[in-house]
């Protein structure tokens, strides 16, 4: 699969998995994006807010081993360091490099000046798959998802890379994601597509309801597919919005299936809900329970903790109107289990994918979140990892 | 060690582990209590509060094995034939009775008669050490602890009991725990100093960030000591409450130590915060945080994982005056980690109870929270211990 026209992607692989990857185009692109909630955010993250007010940009340049987060001042002045020599090396303006970073938080961003100068010089450019895998940490997977299709008689390419398995939690961008498009689409409209499709994706995602300091998120357009320009939500514009809509949609999938740990993706819908705020807050309290968690991780139908956990959040059930599916057979019934299914129930558990509708019967709104199970590798995993 | 005067404990562990135990008063105790914010609370909970409104009560009866939380009406009636027939025993009024139930949330509330006579018909009474195994679920420990003191002369003890490993988060009483005086105290102020040292001990106890159906924290006292009557915030109400205070602290540093798979209490005093509302939030975002866990687990001196959850709550750090000490060492000092004492902080780490103050260097606040690491263990038991 190649990355969509007006992009050219780069990445290497040091020895240390210090590695460093880039999205370059020499035309430019229209650029949209979304950053962590964290309250302590990463210098990178500093600096794509503040170059994200102009129009377009040219290059996306990620490292791995440095968050450059709780650095302070020092991670700062390297931050402006890496900035000025590469707009020295592309040639071009500061403010058109966006910046994403993953690795420790609080160690000093340090990146030699050699490795910098190695990957600007490599002349063969790479693939969606190795740039996705010269950014993994934890992941197991390359994550990569693309959609093609027409708008007008021109064919339209979004492609996104992301990587995130630990660190997950709504209200967010993934950790990591770039989404590249070959569209023509004006810069407000392109954000709020890029709003939207996070919302009912990457922001319904939970692997371990931590929020990272250095979540990003972004879509970029070469406008190299020659439609003409997307400037309002016209039909075109829906078009374009469902297409990228499924590509994190895909990528959401793959992060809550690769969850650092997890054996299983398990889609949570909060459906019968009076409203959408009560439908989101059970959901999310679900997918953050480390006690449901550890139960679809056993594959255990112990529903009176999806009860307590629903409960936990304030929202009280009328015990004797609920219910809840599991890949659409019924598992509780009028507050009760359905005995005939029992078995059925177990067998879809014990699988690595199902979805379970959990119905309130209490109105018509309703939120389906992303997650995973909870197992003891995470544990494992995170007890020693330093990230 | 014996129970305070004016009360006497009964306990029975049945060979399916549906264990039944009761605290009796021949004279009645002034009773005070605290109930969890679960918005499905089980129905000896609702009974609790209800009859809480009285003056003085007899009987707490309490049963292990079932939850009666989300077991609907069906549920309401089993606890209404249960009062009725403790009320006949007894010879007592229903109203003079509290409930305290732990076991499987949507299990059918179902205590074999037998049982309840056999319990019931106890000639010998037990010590507190044997009614807190009756109630033990996956604790592994149990939990008392005692203070005894003058008040004018007259000597007073207060002797608690709790049970606790799993479904715990602040904000509620502990899962279950009875505490005996036999001072003489007035209700109102018995209720103000049962809340006072809960918002300071139970309170600010995370072993799992799960807030259980039933939780219930009761404090009786009876009298018996003879002292007079305290019956405001006096001198020797302050007495009481410091050891009332000490008494739920150590059992909350108890339940912490035990938190299901726990291998280490950690004290979380959270500092230098501009306000009590930011070193709460703060203090608990780091003992909820399933990474900052893990590492404790691993003994891994991960600090960058604290700022991140610091700042997943919207709590700006100025890094350059940010410092954390464990055990009053100083890891990590403006910012950065102290070198001298890496091998110190390490040891510590490794250790089974330590205490981490985190300085934000930015006001006077502070908030103490208990916790416990996230291991492997507990993931475990919860894979596929039915709660």
């Amino acid at each position: 699969m190649d990355c969509p026209a007006g992009f050219r992607l780069s990445g290497i692989k040091f020895k240390d998995s210090e590695n460093l990857a880039f999205i370059y185009s020499p035309q430019g692109f229209t650029s949209a994006g979304i950053f962590t909630l964290n309250a302590n955010p990463a210098h990178p993250v500093q600096f794509c807010r503040k170059n994200l007010t102009r129009e377009s940009h040219r290059l996306i340049f990620v490292n791995k081993g440095y968050a450059n987060a709780a650095t302070g001042p020092a991670g700062l002045k390297k931050q402006r360091d890496l900035s000025s020599h590469l707009s020295e090396i592309f040639d071009i303006e500061e403010e058109e490099i966006l910046f994403a970073s993953t690795g420790v938080i609080g160690k000093n961003f340090d990146i030699p000046d050699d490795n910098i100068q190695k990957v600007c010089a490599l002349k063969e450019y790479v693939k969606p798959y190795d740039f996705a895998e010269a950014i993994m940490t934890t992941d197991t997977v390359k994550k990569v998802a693309t959609s093609e299709f027409e708008i007008n008689g021109r064919t339209i390419n979004i492609t996104g890379i992301a990587k995130g398995a630990g660190m997950i939690k709504p209200d967010m961008a993934t950790m990591l994601s770039f989404i590249m498009t070959d569209a023509a689409i004006e810069k407000n409209i392109l954000q709020k597509a890029l709003k939207d499709a996070a919302d009912k994706t990457f922001n319904c995602l939970n692997v371990d309801s931590e929020t990272s300091t250095n979540d990003t998120l972004i879509l970029a357009a070469s406008g190299a597919a020659q439609n003409k320009t997307i400037e309002s939500e016209c039909e075109n514009y829906k078009i374009f919005y469902e297409h990228l809509r499924k590509v994190c949609r895909i990528l959401t999938e793959k992060i809550a299936a690769d969850g650092e740990g997890a054996t299983k993706l398990i889609k949570i819908n909060l459906k019968g809900a009076p409203d959408e705020e009560t439908a989101k807050r059970g959901a999310r309290a679900i997918a953050s329970s480390p006690l449901c968690k550890t139960a679809f991780y056993g594959a255990s139908p112990n529903w009176g903790r999806i009860v307590s956990a629903i409960g936990a959040k304030g929202i009280r059930i009328e015990i004797t109107k609920f219910n809840i599916y599991i890949n659409g057979v019924a598992w509780i019934k009028n507050g009760s289990p359905v005995k005939e299914s029992e078995e059925q129930v177990r067998e879809i558990m014990a699988g690595s994918k199902y979805k379970l509708d959990i119905d309130l019967n209490n109105g018509d709104k309703e939120y389906l979140c992303y997650s995973c199970d909870f197992s003891t590798e995470y544990v494992r995993i995170n007890a020693h990892y330093v990230s």
